[in-house]
């Protein structure tokens, strides 16, 4: 019989958590109940609520964690993983400890370094499902994009991660979109592909982000891109100019969402870019399984 | 005796008259009461109101306006000048009208062109300005930078001006310290001058902007920038981005309100860029005066 456990992302504004039975997810969770929405000291409490069918009918399984649950804003905070780091790494840094109804849980670190462009630069969560991506397609080296809110782009060796960049493209959208003269005062906006194309074209062109941006409104005035698909070519622009920090030529994967990766490889064939979409669950639980794992053999 | 007359600066969220005396400047008003506080159709009622003192003692005055007043959300849209564009060629394209209280008044257009990285872009107001400059400082060749909301850098040959290119530097920072993640949930910030620099210096290297800006997460994660000095690390970052549009070496006009290009010197110094200041409204008052001898001499 396999062992049952628990995996979760537990981030900033979501809730995510797989029934697992050995290495396979069989049944899950999506809650809006992220770190934003949880009051302090509620942690347990809001866990054991989310949690309560599967402890009810299994026991108090055990619970493996990543993500913002370990940030100073968190649940526990678990000091990040400095780069270069391996799987080892991430377990001997891993929390450990037994929720008040006797669950065994461990919080994942996240990982910090400097980027190459000279940035300090952090993630939370992101570590996982890297791990996931180098586990299920074994190679030498891997360059993979986590596109989001915060995407991250990663470099790994031999299954170990050496560098990540994080690009603000999804929240910077967010408050160009609802916040800036380019997206306010609109018609219900459409989404338009032909917007959302021009705007990865003109981010080819190398401009600054800040001066790239101002084209949605003069594109808009010039009658280029329709009133309805300003936030389609606003969604190009960010995402076009993320991927200008793709080498021309490199082999890339992508790990997200569906949806997301679609998008993204939409703009990645505008720009003769060479992206593999990975499920980013699956991903995240390859790797949390490794994990967890590694953390029974060495219990704390 | 000298003609009386009034120069306006008709903006989105600003209005600022002054009661000119030939080309000398001998009162002015300032008032938040830009376009977004214009109720459709008020136009004229809005200015009649806000100039009442001057027309009262001195008649009716000629008026001459620049600025979004003559946009399509101004009171009368006139069309942009195309690049290149002289003196004449915006004196050529403004619009003359009368007031219903019987004031000759004149609207100038913007300006349209394509920048130096291949973006359509507009502006209206500042190139009155970068006439009052060519007119004040004669010279072959100007570079000038004029520091705002949005930000312009402008090209002009022989007074001619040939190319320009739009930074949203100033909403960009009101968007990411008042929406962002990275603005949020902060003590009562200070104005803090090392915080400003490191945020200048850590955008020398190049970084992509959307991956830049997350340093002012990390940076303050690490205890680099303190808790109070992340706004102004902020404005250092997103100067710093816009001076690197500048090239080592060459010399530009600072053209704006002295707080502001004093902030924009203290970055330029940090990056080894070499940038004059020169009061923004002698420039537009300057330039607007000519522009007004020109349309007397060309009454339509």
């Amino acid at each position: 019989m396999k062992t049952h456990w628990i995996a979760i992302d537990w981030g900033t504004t979501n809730f995510r958590a797989f029934l697992m039975s050995g290495s396979q997810p069989v049944s899950r969770i999506s809650q809006p109940c992220g770190l934003l929405s949880v009051e302090k000291g509620q942690f347990a409490s809001t866990l054991q609520t989310l949690l309560h069918a599967w402890l009810e009918e299994l026991g108090n399984l055990p619970i493996v964690m990543a993500g913002m649950v370990g940030s100073q804003q968190g649940w526990h905070e678990v000091p990040y993983a400095p780069l270069p780091c391996l799987a080892e790494d991430l377990a001997a840094r891993t929390l450990a400890f037994t929720t008040d109804w006797g669950s065994p849980a461990w919080i994942i670190p996240g990982a910090n370094g400097n980027s190459r462009f000279s940035q300090p630069d952090v993630m939370r969560g992101e570590e996982v499902q890297l791990l996931g991506l180098a586990l299920l397609h074994t190679a030498s080296q891997h360059t993979a994009l986590l596109p989001g809110t915060h995407s991250k782009h990663a470099q790994m060796v031999n299954g170990e991660i050496t560098s990540f960049a994080t690009f603000m493209s999804g929240e910077i959208f967010s408050l160009l979109s609802q916040h800036s003269i380019l997206g306010r005062a609109l018609p219900e906006q459409q989404e338009d592909t032909d917007a959302f194309l021009s705007g990865v074209k003109a981010a080819r062109q190398g401009a600054p982000f800040t001066h790239l941006i101002f084209s949605a409104r003069t594109r808009r005035l010039a009658g280029e891109i329709a009133e309805t698909g300003v936030h389609s070519y606003l969604s190009g622009l960010t995402i076009g100019y993320e991927l200008q920090a793709v080498p021309a030529g490199q082999q890339a994967w992508l790990v997200g969402s569906p949806s997301l990766t679609a998008r993204y490889q939409l703009a990645a064939g505008e720009l003769g870019l060479n992206l593999s979409a990975i499920n980013g669950d699956d991903c995240f639980i390859h790797g949390l399984w490794h994990l967890f794992t590694q953390l029974q053999g060495n219990p704390s």
